[in-house]
C-alpha cells in the first residue's frame, strides 16, 4: 500500500487520540471527534480511513478498537522498527520522557554518547560510548537512529550510522547531511524553526 | 513584506550557508554554491533573492557580506526576539548545545523549569521556576518558547505563556495545544516522525 506521508502522518496522530479512549466505557468515535482532535476536516478523517480500507458505520460511530487494529495493520504497527539516539545524553533524557510509552510503534534500544562524562546519565535503555555504533546496531538490528550533537561532528557520525546498517535519521543537528538515496531524513532544524518565527512574531512586521 | 513562509525558512538557511563564507579571502559566492549547500535548484535560489530585491552580478557571483546584509534586512534580523525555554532542563541543555550562537536571529533569555530538582543544572541564561513565567515574560519582553514538557502539563502551560505575552510557541510536547489565532503554533512531533520513519524504513513494506 503506498499511502501518502502525510496521510501516515494523519493515521499516526489518530492513533494516538484512540488509544486514550480505549479504556472508555463506549469506546466509539466519530470522525468528527478524531477531526477536532487533530484540527483537520471530518471529511479528511473520512479520506484517510478510506484510503486504509477502513469501512465503519457513521451512524454508531466507529470502534474504536477496530479502528486501532486497522490502522496498526495498515502501517504495519506490530511490527515495530528499533531506534537508537544518539548524541548528547541531554536530549535522550528529553526525549525518552515523552517518547518513552509501550503503545508507540517504535522502541527506544539504545542511546549512544560522544563524551566520558555524559555516560553517568541514567537512562530507561542501555549507554554506549559512541564507538560502539557498528557493533550494536548490527547486532540489534536497529534501523532508525536521533541524532542530536553539534553539527561539526554531525556528518562523521551520520556516515558510521549508514554503514552500520541505519536507514532512517531523524536529524537535530541543524545543518544538513550527505546521505544515499535509499536512506531517510528528517530534518528537525530548531534555528530555522525559531528565526522563522522571530520574523513572523515581530511586532513592526506588517503581515 | 509578505514572504512565502518557505522562503523565510531558505532564507534562514541561505544566512547560515553565507555566515561560514563571510571569514574566506574571497566572500563571493554564485547561486548554485547555496543552492548545493541546502539541496535546491539554483533557479529556487535566484528567485528567492529577487523576492527580497537582491541584485548581484550573476557573473562574479553574490557579496556575500551584502547578501546577508539585504537577509537581514528583509527578516528584520537585527531586531532579533527574545526566546524561553519552558519545560525539563534536559531539552535545555539540549538546546542550548546547537542554538547558543551570536549570529542566530533569535536570543535566548531564559528557562523555565517544572522540577525543584531541576533547577540545580547548569545553564548559559538564567534558570527561574514556571511560577516566575509571567513576570519575566513581561518584564524581558519574551515572544518566543519552546514549550518541551509532558503532553499533559502542555496546554496548562500554553496558556499561562499566552496570557503572559508570547505570541509563538516551538511546541515539542507531542500533543495539540488549543491557542487563539493571532498566536504561531509549529509543532515538532518527535512520536509522528518516528512512527512515520518507523513505517517508511520496514524492509516488509513494499513501495
Amino acid at each position: 500500500m503506498n499511502l501518502p506521508e502525510t496521510t501516515i502522518e494523519r493515521l499516526s496522530l489518530y492513533r494516538r487520540v484512540l488509544l486514550s479512549y480505549k479504556y472508555f466505557e463506549k469506546p466509539y468515535v466519530f470522525s468528527h471527534d478524531l477531526a477536532r482532535a487533530i484540527k483537520v476536516k471530518p471529511v479528511q478523517v473520512r479520506k484517510d480511513l478510506m484510503l486504509i480500507g477502513f469501512t465503519g458505520s457513521t451512524s454508531n460511530g466507529y470502534s474504536v478498537v477496530k479502528l486501532i487494529e486497522q490502522i496498526d495493520k495498515s502501517l504495519k504497527f506490530r511490527n515495530v522498527q528499533k531506534v537508537a539516539l544518539v548524541g548528547l545524553s541531554t536530549i535522550g533524557g528529553a526525549t525518552e520522557l515523552y517518547l518513552g510509552s509501550d503503545e508507540n510503534a517504535f522502541d527506544i534500544v539504545a542511546c549512544f554518547l560522544m563524551h566520558e562524562e555524559t555516560r553517568s546519565v541514567k537512562m530507561d535503555y542501555p549507554v554506549y560510548g559512541i564507538e560502539k555504533i557498528p557493533e550494536i546496531v548490527k547486532d540489534q538490528e536497529i534501523t532508525i537512529a536521533v541524532l542530536a550533537m553539534p553539527p561539526e561532528f554531525a556528518q562523521n557520525i551520520c556516515d558510521i550510522l549508514i554503514m552500520s546498517g541505519i536507514k532512517a535519521i531523524l536529524n537535530l543537528c541543524s545543518t544538513i547531511l550527505e546521505v544515499p538515496e535509499n536512506i531517510l531524513v528528517k530534518d528537525i532544524d530548531f534555528i530555522t524553526y525559531l528565526e522563522k518565527m522571530s520574523f513572523l512574531s515581530n511586532p513592526n512586521v506588517k503581515r
